[in-house]
């Protein structure tokens, strides 16, 4: 399963893995783990009834949450946009209600970075980042061909990289963070106020229709329907994700970045534009063989790479106290 | 044995392994390949035969060169500051000058950072970055306790991250690199423009005793001396490693961050700017537990690493076209 900040997607699948059963709907993660964890199980729980399967059989459950997790015990680290989160038993409360399954949780983008080298673009990649940009910005790392963590479990956090020492404030309390500057918010606040002001009458339609507001999704429409302004948005955040891409690319030297999430939608010329910074600013030798590609398996990284985390996972040793041990790398 | 930019560190170990001999030199990596490995290759068999020991007896060579190493062939690939090393045959001239060896070459940062993890101030550390401030500045990436290259082998070529669009012109053609605005220098050069202006009498005095010129030493001498014009470049050079050690920490979570090369020895200024600059912009999870520190062993890093690069790869197999197949991770 996968749980995002709006959004929860479910998968069943046996042991080839073949994912069986998909579900996903709506829901806001910051309603905190109760509730969402008791939405998740309940709708689990219905899946494996409906399709005539058995709750007790359960052997793995793989999990993806949208904050920093410490693997080595399952629990969510000061998640930013996850209020109440902060430590909560995710792993316990799982288990309580399916006792014959071993639960496993990591953070989203590194279980969709899974996904991708598994069965997305990345097939077999052993180097790669996943970059999901959606309302957040984040990164999953894959090293030889492994999830890599980190020292406490936030590895790939790139939205709070600073671009702009001047640029707005962001919920992390730094100014200029990428996140702030060429998320989804920041791009549908960029493309809302310069309609305001009269910059784009295609806009303006789209801020009628919306009562007053807009999203990314609508300055991709406007894009793909000519629309100057929203064009030239989407180049600029592209060129800023590609300018901290360029970094990176010098630094991991990578065999290829798989871009995700809500933004991705925004289509060829968001992903034009953070190729060509990336190819601006990295090394020759760095570029030479990377590929810059959208994800293709798109929502369904998720729970691939959540099915795959449970696998891995399913025949680890449980010590005496009864905490499931694992190796954090 | 570590071949730097400008000097040769030759060591003989046993396998334990402990250092027996050590011996370094000045030298210019840029004098080509030929002369370069001629000395290393005389200079080790000087060693070698002077200590009693027998050439044929030797079992492993492990070298550092500094340049971007494709480590599946042990190729020096477009070395920036190794002209004529391009593809050259590294391997196989030492190979032929001590047949019995097992060779095996990669980046000398690298192998400093293995060097650290092994004997130095990351003794055991799983995540690592080892940084070396000299004339250029690189970084060594260790993940999960092992030697990180990337895809193409040049992962860690963090001098050429962009910190300033419109900075100075660097040799790789880009501008506003870390390298070109903060490395020795760097550092060098704007000590010297600003005491000909007559901003510091005490290094206008270095300036008249070296017949005109300074080095990043000098600089360090001078602060040390409390030359307030010395003390704000140091700062502010490590300032910028710091901004862009702080992307790479939010990216790469690591455990710890060892500084070394010459630059390093610019002392406890610069090492507190370093470190204020990534806590100011950093995740307070990802620096929750970072110690950055200086290398504990300088020098000895290169050939500690370079001893135990051999160890790891002495017992590969060598393939029926004689080339030594080896794992690239």
């Amino acid at each position: 399963m996968d749980i995002g900040a709006t959004s929860i997607d479910l998968a069943i699948a046996d042991f080839s893995p073949n994912i069986l059963f998909r579900y996903s709907e709506e829901a806001q993660v910051r309603k905190g783990p109760i509730k969402i964890l008791g939405r998740v199980c309940t709708l689990l729980e219905k899946m494996i009834r409906e399709n005539g399967l058995q709750a007790d059989k359960l052997l793995g459950i793989g999990m993806g949450v949208p904050g920093p997790v410490d693997f080595s015990n399952g629990s969510v680290v000061s998640p930013p946009i996850m209020p109440g989160w902060d430590n909560y038993p995710v792993i316990q409360t799982v288990q309580q209600w399916f006792p014959s399954a071993n639960v496993v949780v990591d953070n989203d983008v590194n279980v969709m970075a899974l996904g991708e080298i598994i069965e997305g673009a990345g097939k077999g990649v052993n180097n790669l980042i996943f970059v999901k940009i959606g309302t957040g910005i984040g990164a999953g790392i894959i090293s030889h061909g492994k999830i890599y963590r980190g020292a406490s479990g936030c590895a790939g956090d790139i939205g709070h990289i600073s671009i702009s020492k001047s640029g707005p404030l962001c919920h992390c309390g730094n100014k200029g963070c990428l996140e702030a500057i060429a998320g989804g918010p920041a791009i549908a606040e960029r493309a809302l106020r310069a309609a305001q002001a009269g910059d784009s009458p295609i806009l303006l339609k789209f801020i009628e229709k919306n009562y007053g507001t807009l999203t990314a999704e609508d300055v991709g429409d406007a894009a793909r329907e000519g629309d100057p302004l929203s064009i030239e948005i989407i180049r600029e955040s592209g060129q800023m994700v590609g300018d901290v891409l360029a970094s990176l690319v010098n630094f991991y030297n990578p065999d290829m970045i798989v871009i995700g999430g809500g933004v991705s939608n925004l289509g060829n010329l968001l992903l034009s534009s953070i190729r060509q910074a990336v190819l601006n600013r990295s090394l020759p030798l760095a570029t030479r063989d990377l590929d810059i590609v959208f994800s293709e398996i798109g929502r369904d990284a998720g729970v691939t790479g959540a099915v795959n985390l449970a696998l891995d996972y399913m025949f680890t040793i449980e010590s005496n106290n009864g905490v499931v041990e694992r190796d954090a790398d």
